[in-house]
């Protein structure tokens, strides 16, 4: 097959191709980063790259103008090499950090009446170990063997061929006295011998801390705990956007980047190390080493959990839906790659079903849901859109595709929640005119998803879009106007924004906010329909998830994303993913519960029949097609509204 | 500090080093090879290369004439680079093959009574799975798990990550049918659950082979057998020198090169080739992939095992000569190295001290030592003269350092038993003229050990030495002449040979032979005397090794090297390691003998007084100090001898 030079705009040397290789992939091979939000589907538009000389030929230009193609303008993603092309790429927009990225849990503090020194399955344990001479020649290893009989009464520990290779030096270097660190419980394999993570030098004192980490992989944000082990103190906190969101926004668009030709090993290795930099940056802080960690939890959505094994994922996407593994066995760091000590335990929480990962299962735990008197509802408000509903006695959870419009995907000025986001917008009932807050102050460069909850509740409340989420054209309010795209309101003229353009919400951008919020209150509706219980019994709701932190609970349940309850009932937990894997870097009893939990969580599959698309279809409106259901909603609607006026 | 160019007169691109950095480690960072015999002590002389330009400090001259460094050469082991250099490398000798390689073992049958469809653990299993569907979507390898229960009993499985990553692939490529292939026992881990080492697409024919490799690692030869472990059938057997001889001829030396920089990796590498290598060749040959290989048993010294695994041998060598590791845990062919299935089985042999290895404890099996009535000497004449006294009641072993001169190094024109090596010398005992046969025929290179023992018996025989190994200069033959090295005798003229120089053996190659000789024997006499056992009583002489099937057994009697008892009681029983590592391939049976060989043996530690040593300085006589324990030698030495006047 003919080869052609690619040539790229930056320092990357040109790399020669066969015909037919997609410019996306000549840019992996020359080292040139170029964005794929939607995984490469030709979906988002933002791999648009020019192409300068040269022939390549368009798969597709969805989202490219002709202007755009006039001006050479290519989806990298979807365009292929024909001939030796100069393609210049435009800058490729970098993730800002979070504003306040290191306090990812409010307030960590270890479970009731936890002790961790009893339940910490990690030991550290000194040995004295007489020194061979010509009249007792045993080796290295069968001397640590007897001793840790002896002296700790494991009658069984197996040892890597790493440890292996430093057990002589650490003896002598130790001058035969050492300590062994090790791991007496293997999470899948209780009846399998304990295990030597590590044989150091000298006696170690028996109040020098013990380090694991808890690390919860979101498909946005990773965060970190380290901890020490023997009291179950936080000692750092850190988090960091997930390298591999440039290769996907959403689950869904890293799954099918995954399948493409090394996609999977390209996005194990980006989520490897926004994990490499968090440990360091934790271990720094507090001035250890990486080696020092002896184990790690790892919490994460189920998609999450595979890509960072390297498992293929493609069968979670595909019907029916089923993960390759729910319950992964314990492993060692290096078997993983994650940077601790290399024979460190690497414990992935178990997930229950393809879309309720350990993420959920991690939350049950951590917000106590499992050992609770009352009826209470579990959400996860994000592109999955995770339920759980339960008590002690049982738990329900079912998962619905909400989409990723609340993260700010698929709505023309969405964003994320960094600097320059709308985060809250009031509207002036009578002028429509619209006053909002933006994260770290100065000019706004879009809304992020509070934002938008909070635009979408004004909108309807002030009459600005009816119960069907219809702009309202008759209005004489010019921020409500014809746009290019359609009918569009105007939530900041230019002269205010950071690029002197308006931001706008489109009609389109309405509809796609209602699919998310309709599938949400139909996946805990069709949940409690399930197990024939009323919403109304519901006791308390939960919100995990570090973007529910953020949700205005009034205006969630005027647009009818949360149900209408009184405020008290409903408490936010921030991260309970991460939580829950600090419970279970704690100690055997915690992790043995959560084992339970995922055993004990009945998955509901809402795509099994027409249930769940009625439900949904119901809450396609604003709040709901059914006004009783919001009963507050109704009647804070004002008198003017055409929709309050229907139903009274 | 200063950075100095070092150039090969080879391929090799010229590489840049610090100051002090030495000639050898130069070339490993050139590419260069340059062999080191000695392991770089600075003992052999053989690394000699020549410096064109610039300059070196020469730390040692030893085995350099003022004549060779005049013209420039130096050791590259123990040259230190000062400059810019040029350097010269002299075409490095090539090990060649072996003539008859690829019969390793004589006869290899299946141990008496052996039932392999009983004793084997590793075990292919057919396996129906009921697809997921809407209904039931748990995940796959908990599918697996629950058939691998139901259908085969198994209720705990282990399962790597690299395994994780293909099962999805596999169930879905066999439409639900696939096949495990699972390892049920652990050796060193017998409470621990069966691990699936594969997951195939469909289901394979019952009689289709399993296919395992039984590899002895011997210091100089490495054998590999590859066997269908359903019949035990052996399908090919090859054998290849072991790569690392290039960087040591014994143990010690390669023990000193490992522990310089990079050494240890760089002998594990090189031994690793060697194995894939055979691998390789017995795959091809019976056209099979080398992936299709699920187990390896692995034998061979306490050294080759260190080494081959990566762990430091430095206590090995050093008092009181303790071993890292005995009994290695099981591991998979990923963790060694070794390219059969990566989740394949890795089992390498117990051994029972630094010089009481693997080897000998395969060799006690494979002899069936351990299983006989008969009180029975097993040897193996080698660098380390491992020797095993015992029967089924009891086993008692030691090591002797008798050096390497029977393998050909330490003795000046001694060679490896390859084409042109004298291998059999007969000598006139009137004319003293010596006539021999050259493997493969043609002009000889050198004396091989059997050649050296045929020789050494011939010149005590026929009086050229005397009983102290002088030899008889009074005598009138031009044989015995004082040459350059001392006293010599020549057994071949320069006219005969392939360089045209003479072939002699030197009074210091008789001392050190008569050293070698001295400590095999002084070591079985010691053992004996150990147990209270006359060397009388000894039934059976087992030799292995495959050193061992070359030997004439009058000869090595008649220079004091084996016991002086009827020929009908020596049995040669070839390479007993790699057959060895056949029988603890069959299975479980078989390996749980192994191990309990390894517990029973009694290792007698040699140098832990003096009795050792005495019977050393007795020993180093042609045959013995003591002629009375060699009747039918002192009775065949010519009336003239002095040696039997003497006694006589």
């Amino acid at each position: 097959m003919a080869e052609h030079l690619v040539k790229f705009d930056t320092s990357a040397a040109p790399v020669s191709v066969p015909s037919g290789t997609l410019i996306t992939e000549a840019a992996v091979q020359a080292g040139v980063d170029i964005n794929q939000p939607c995984g490469g589907q030709g979906r988002c538009g933002r791999c648009a790259v020019q192409i300068n000389a040269g022939n390549v030929r368009r798969r597709s230009v969805l989202r490219l103008s002709q202007t755009d193609i006039k001006s050479g303008y290519a989806l990298a993603c979807q365009s292929v090499v024909e001939g030796d092309v100069e393609i210049s790429v435009p800058p490729q927009e970098k993730i800002e950090r979070r504003l306040t990225t290191d306090r990812v849990v409010a307030e960590v503090r270890a479970p009731h009446g936890y002790n961790p020194t009893l339940a910490q399955t990690i030991t550290r344990i000194p040995l004295s170990i007489t020194p061979p001479d010509i009249d007792d020649q045993s080796d290295d290893w069968s001397r640590v063997q007897t001793v840790l009989r002896q002296q700790a009464g494991l009658n069984e520990v197996v040892v890597s061929i790493e440890t292996l290779r430093t057990i002589g030096n650490a003896l002598r270097a130790g001058d035969w006295q050492v300590t062994a660190v090790v791991d007496n419980v293997t999470w899948d394999c209780p009846g399998c011998p304990a295990r030597l993570i590590d044989l150091i030098p000298g006696h170690i004192p028996a109040d020098e801390p013990l380090w694991g980490v808890a690390i919860d992989i979101g498909t946005t944000t990773v965060s970190l705990l380290l901890v020490d082990l023997l009291t179950g103190e936080v000692r750092a906190q850190v988090a960091e956007y997930n390298g591999q969101i440039a290769r996907g926004e959403d689950v869904i668009s890293r799954i099918i980047y995954a399948a493409k030709d090394g996609g999977s090993r390209h996005l194990q290795q980006m989520v490897l190390e926004t994990i490499e930099e968090l440990i360091d940056r934790a271990s720094k802080r507090i001035k250890i080493k990486p080696t020092d960690i002896s184990k790690a939890t790892i919490s994460g959505n189920s998609t999450m959990i595979h890509l960072l094994l390297g498992i293929p994922a493609e069968s979670i996407r595909l019907t029916p839906f089923v993960t390759a593994v729910n319950h992964v066995p314990s492993l060692t760091a290096a078997e993983v790659g994650i940077g601790i000590h290399p024979n460190g335990t690497v414990d992935c929480l178990p997930g229950v079903a393809s879309y309720v990962g350990a993420d959920i299962t991690a939350g049950v735990l951590s917000s106590g849901l499992d050992d609770t008197k009352s009826l209470t509802l579990f959400m996860d408000v994000g592109t999955n859109g995770e339920t759980v509903l339960g008590s002690q006695e049982w738990l329900v959870t079912c998962a619905c595709s909400a989409g990723p419009a609340f993260e700010g995907a698929g709505v023309m000025h969405g964003m994320r929640a960094t600097k320059g986001a709308i985060e809250e917008v009031w509207i002036n009932g009578y002028t429509l005119e619209p006053t909002y807050r933006v994260i770290g102050g100065g000019k706004p460069r879009g809304v992020c998803g509070s934002g938008l909850i909070s635009l979408l509740a004004e909108m309807f409340m002030t009459g600005v879009v009816d119960k069907a989420g219809r702009l309202n054209l008759s209005s004489e309010s010019e921020r409500i106007r014809g746009g290019s795209h359609g009918r569009e309101y105007v939530v900041a003229w230019g002269t205010e924004t950071q690029d002197g353009k308006d931001i706008v919400i489109t009609h389109v951008d309405i509809d796609n906010l209602l699919r998310a919020k309709a599938a949400i209150y139909a996946g805990f509706s069709v949940l409690a329909k399930s197990v024939g219980v009323p919403l109304e019994s519901v006791e308390q709701v939960l919100i995990g998830g570090s973007f529910g932190k953020y949700i205005n609970v009034e205006k969630a349940i005027q647009i009818g994303l949360l149900p209408d309850m009184p405020w008290d009932k409903y408490k936010f937990l921030g991260n309970t993913s991460v939580l829950g894997a600090y419970y279970g870097l704690l100690g055997k009893d915690m992790r043995n519960r959560i084992s339970e939990i995922a055993q004990k969580m009945t998955y509901i599959e809402l795509s099994a029949d027409n249930t769940f698309y009625d439900a949904f279809m119901s809450a396609m409106f604003l709040p709901h097609t059914d006004l009783t259901n919001f009963p507050t909603v109704a009647g804070a609607l004002p008198a003017t509204s055409p929709d309050r006026r229907k139903e009274g």
